[in-house]
């Protein structure tokens, strides 16, 4: 792909500070992550997002078959009558989907949905494939491209088409159901925090704010670098709705027909976004390594020296060996211009070797979080790297955590709370519960209601908005923020 | 999901030798490999046909970054004015490409083609990114869904909607463009014989069967056990026509701007069919190990005594610590009904443990291609299933070319064609080159062109249908089989 030769093109990334925004745009399209699509609102994922992609596809797919889940793939059109069938359900999705009405000249009988999400389709092959008991629980994901028309886009936050995942279980009782909605939500936060390094709140969402069809939505949020919040999965409990709908009964042990209970849950490539906004900086992209497609990318010093680029290839060679992600940038670059690169793309550990390390047998290592230069012996080489990794991971979750926590904000009353999101701040409250007073938070400052935590520890006594006096065990405990 | 309960249920499998297509649709669907979905012509790949498509998308993949391609993802929806710029290409998918013209209840400016390939948006994205040589050579893979409308469709062999891989490669020069062309044929044959166990005949199309667009399409032909040809992987030299359609251009060293060549090439969950109707039987499907979700199933005998539960666990551990794909079959059913649906399900290695085995420390192997049933010591039972899995694996290859080898029948005249395509062969003949030859064939015979081999050694001296003498050099050897 074309690389740019001047030196500081780093300074073409617009300064976080004064411009988040663009600064986003900038990371995402020069880093070679993401490109736009020729379809307004569409985008194309580069080899370096990809693989990106591929990495939290490997990580999430091992954690779904340890809690018993198998995929499958199911077609991406499902016929328009479908959608009508729950009522919450056609409501929220009907404005946004692409339709299918024709193929080649001919029209089609019926419109196609271009599926916005899956539910109606399982749950139609489900009516189908379940009769008894003895057939659940069913605990299917599948992987998929799927469409949902917006007005405003931006590339991995918000698209019309997307890559995603969507669990699709269906349980005895409402017991098992909702312990499936809640283990599959903790299998995300516990991700995030593992892989990606972002810490997550954990909730319930609102009625206003769950999905259309949904008993309950659970969600994970992420702080980004500019306060905002970015909704980065979610897991609901989806009762009887769509077994009614669809017709999903089966035979219990007393004999009798009975609905079953389902679950739903999905993360998509929106995580990518969130990687880019929690780790980022001034120099571009921040990869913890567990995610980053190269963890080690050695620059040669002095390449055409003898001996070096032979030391680089064995040095490699070893790495692989020990199930190290290694790129060596033997371009015809200099190492200066090797280095800026390289931290703009994120890369954790940079490492230079040269004809006077090779000497010493040691390495120079570059930590991307920190950009501490450290020597390191060749000998042992793989367990210092392995070590040097681990410490990044590490520490960049520490990092992100400390600026999360330090940028939730209890707050009293209205003037407070726009004070706390407009300063770039998650704004922790009392909600009495009222849609009204959702809907004037909203409006009057923004920003919108992210989960109700599990930990109801009351922050004060009256909401937020009305004032409502709450006394114990009324109203709930919440985050606002502005959001993604 | 839903058993059958009754032991003889393998009767339902229709006779092969009866009625082939209806074995066929039995195997797919009985073994809960694939379903149908509700709109017509659509499929719902199920878990254990979905798994089988997760083995090859791993083997594939290993097999395209050893060969230096890297993979992306491109969004679905195509303007449909793109499709319309390769004067061949929009001849031959438009009319059976889905269009989508409204979003919610409004239309859309310009309808969007749903992707039957993409070739025209890579094309569009392409030309942005290529400026210069050194961008070049660009190996891009995508793993997509793709729709093409079909009247009549078959789970996994035609579908409306299918899953694949397509790769796009762009090279500065018609000779690296060419070998790339051939280096990804040769990449799928070898996959196809090494992880399918199905020998391919490799060579290139017609003109009037090479895809729409390219310069020369070169194909992987599979024999089926009903003598019919299943198309089962393609490579195009796509020349500099879609370079020409998109404007793509690159400075060349002589500072001059050139259009690059292109090649692309895929394979589908067709595959999945090939697997079926080149190794099935009268019991079902029969899976290569490479490729099957379970290598080894464990049936315990007499479950309720001490001690056989624990042993089974004992040695499924030791198996997958091995690295291979185990499955306990502890379900509450007899072990004969078991047998059974392994046997149906294609499973590759059936293992008993019962009392008596555990006495002998051995166990019971039965294997799927021959049904030889032998004693094996549970001591170093890894490496002896292992020797057992490869010979398997290599017996169902031998037994596959056996079967193709056994049927190709060299022929000479029209009446000799037809003879040998309606007995189940493929014919191997000579061609004058005329597509009115080509298309009398397919008339009177309803056999299409497969390939003409790499391998030209004549096999007579005029044309199969005109009769036209061919001197040296002049003329095809060609294959003509009936084709899915």
């Amino acid at each position: 792909m074309a690389n740019n030769n001047d030196p500081q093109f780093v300074k073409e990334i617009a300064d976080m500070q004064q411009d988040f925004p663009q600064w986003y745009t900038d990371v995402v399209t020069k880093t070679g992550m993401v490109d736009y699509g020729p379809v307004k609102g569409t985008m194309v994922i580069r080899p370096y997002g990809y693989a990106i992609w591929e990495i939290i596809q490997d990580e999430l797919n091992k954690r779904f078959r340890q809690t018993g889940h198998q995929n499958a793939y199911f077609p991406m059109f499902i016929p328009y009558s479908f959608l009508t069938r729950e009522a919450e359900h056609v409501e929220g999705f009907a404005p946004e989907v692409a339709l299918v009405t024709h193929v080649g000249n001919e029209e089609l009988p019926e419109k196609l949905v271009v599926r916005p999400t899956s539910e109606t389709i399982i749950g139609t092959m489900y009516s189908k494939w379940i009769q008894s008991w003895r057939d659940l629980p069913v605990k299917i994901n599948q992987w998929a491209n799927v469409v949902r028309w917006e007005k405003t886009t931006r590339p991995f936050l918000r698209t019309s088409e997307f890559l995603w995942q969507e669990g699709h279980t269906v349980h005895r009782t409402a017991e098992e159901a909702q312990e499936e909605t809640l283990t599959m939500l903790e299998v995300y936060r516990e991700f995030a925090e593992t892989v990606l390094a972002i810490p997550m709140l954990t909730g319930r969402k609102t009625d206003k704010e769950k999905f259309a069809g949904a008993d309950a939505t659970y969600t994970i949020e992420a702080m980004m670098l500019d306060g905002k919040s970015l909704q980065s999965g979610t897991s609901h409990n989806l009762g009887q709705n769509f077994a009614k709908a669809f017709d999903i009964k089966f035979l219990d042990k007393d004999n009798a027909l009975h609905y079953p209970y389902q679950s739903s849950w999905g993360v998509s490539t929106r995580l990518i976004g969130a990687l880019v906004m929690a780790h980022g900086d001034q120099r571009g992209l921040a990869l913890p390594p567990m995610v980053a497609p190269y963890q080690v990318v050695i620059v040669p010093i002095a390449a055409h020296k003898g001996g070096v680029m032979e030391k680089v290839a064995e040095v490699a060679d070893r790495l692989k060996a020990a199930g190290i992600r290694v790129y060596v940038d033997d371009r015809d670059q200099s190492p200066g211009w090797k280095f800026n690169e390289w931290e703009m793309k994120g890369v954790p550990c940079r490492m230079e070797i040269g004809p006077r390390d090779i000497e010493n047998n040691t390495c120079v290592l570059v930590r991307r979080d920190t950009h501490d230069k450290t020597p390191a012996s060749l000998e042992g080489l793989e367990d210092t790297v392995k070590a040097y990794l681990d410490d990044i991971q590490h520490n960049m979750l520490l990092k992100a955590t400390a600026f999360r926590d330090s940028h939730i904000v209890d707050v009293a009353d209205m003037d407070e709370l726009k004070a706390a999101v407009d300063s770039g701040n998650f704004a922790r409250t009392m909600w009495c519960g009222a849609r009204s007073c959702e809907d004037a938070v909203k409006e009057r400052t923004s920003a919108s209601s992210r989960c109700m935590p599990f930990d109801q520890t009351p922050v004060g006594d009256r909401c937020v908005c009305c004032g409502k006096k709450l006394s114990k065990g009324e109203g709930y405990t919440i985050y606002f923020a502005k959001a993604y």
